[in-house]
């Protein structure tokens, strides 16, 4: 098969930056407990923005991400003082990115290459330059725009929207199986990047490919979109 | 301060009826094992709804919730006989309901009372019928109807429109704190049945009341709607 691939949207938190990068800063506030509030704030996190969407009270992803920061140290009785607060959420904007993420951009040069990402511009920008990723994509697309979080299809129709291109020549990648079924339902070819080797969700949805590291992804296009 | 209530409209699934009644089954089908296999199950049963909701991709509750626990089984390694799933999908139409929900409706006879849920039309006659709620019920109004799921207003949307009474005039009822969230942002009066002692949610919405059983919603309608 020859895929039309001309743009690959990716997705930012999981996908190129590991929010679980934070675990450990976590667990030097609160020793013992890091994994916990790490899976929690992120869990949370998710919830937020797929309530907010649905019942159209929409937040920008930075209040979200401190709503549920805050939400999960008050589940797990942490004492979260305020700048202990401020360092948690500081962190979020110097994500570490996953080993496999410098090298499979620079391999995939050739196409137009994009962040569609939940996150504020603010966020994504600093996260971007804190990675030293500057200049490697086109356009980093947030969310905020349309006011609705993913799977929202008005966000992923911000990519053919921004790029210019029809949604069968974007290829798009997420660890998150969700972000991939949302992109998937809206028409776009999908690439799960599964990280943590996790079952498929039942979401009515089989991505196109699945990979357990970005390398997959470039194997891939190197095959099928080979001229 | 009194209270213009006129009908009280109750959420079905953690409220009425005890989604957690199926851990026991849960657990002498996978010894051990159930009260994660039955928290899990309830868990995505609930993602799923909002994911499918976001991206308009509707699938009705019961598929909804059998997706849910195939997930789950999965998820946990757990091997689930076609016998198995469907016994445990049965349990969702005999679910028992809390011990203080019988005396409670016989209290509030003199409002208009009806359930809005997420579940289908035959799982909520089903449960109503099971737990001889019969008659008690003005009406069992399901999300079905519209094809999307709480917290959707188009959910909430459906009590007034059933009941010919305005918002104001609505109290509704959830365990959920998420579902009194999208209700109380629709512009119901809001009751938390808190039944598990759980921290408030950072979605920006304080309920009107929260009580720890339902007596505590006879005992505040009494109070309040007093003449």
């Amino acid at each position: 098969m020859t895929l039309e691939i001309q743009a690959i949207a990716f997705d930012a938190y999981g996908t190129l930056f590991d929010v679980y990068s934070v675990t450990a800063l976590c667990d030097r506030k609160f020793p013992g407990r890091g994994v916990e509030l790490s899976r929690l704030w992120r869990a949370k996190q998710l919830e937020y923005t797929w309530l907010r969407s649905l019942s159209g009270q929409y937040q920008d992803f930075w209040r979200v991400t401190d709503s549920a920061l805050s939400f999960a140290c008050r589940s797990l009785n942490l004492a979260c003082p305020a700048q202990t607060r401020e360092e948690l959420m500081e962190f979020y904007l110097h994500l570490e990115i996953f080993s496999d993420v410098r090298p499979a951009l620079a391999k995939l040069s050739r196409f137009e290459l994009a962040i569609l990402s939940n996150g504020t511009p603010r966020m994504l920008s600093a996260a971007v330059e804190s990675a030293r990723l500057n200049g490697v994509f086109t356009d980093l697309i947030s969310a905020d725009e349309v006011k609705i979080y993913k799977t929202s299809p008005r966000v992923y129709g911000l990519v053919p929207k921004h790029l210019g291109v029809p949604n069968s020549a974007v290829a798009f990648v997420s660890s998150n199986f969700w972000d991939i079924a949302g992109a998937k339902s809206f028409g776009f070819w999908t690439c799960w990047v599964n990280r943590s080797k996790l079952p498929e969700e039942e979401l009515s949805v089989t991505p196109d490919v699945t990979v357990p590291t970005l390398d997959g992804l470039v194997e891939t296009l190197e095959e099928s979109t080979a001229k």
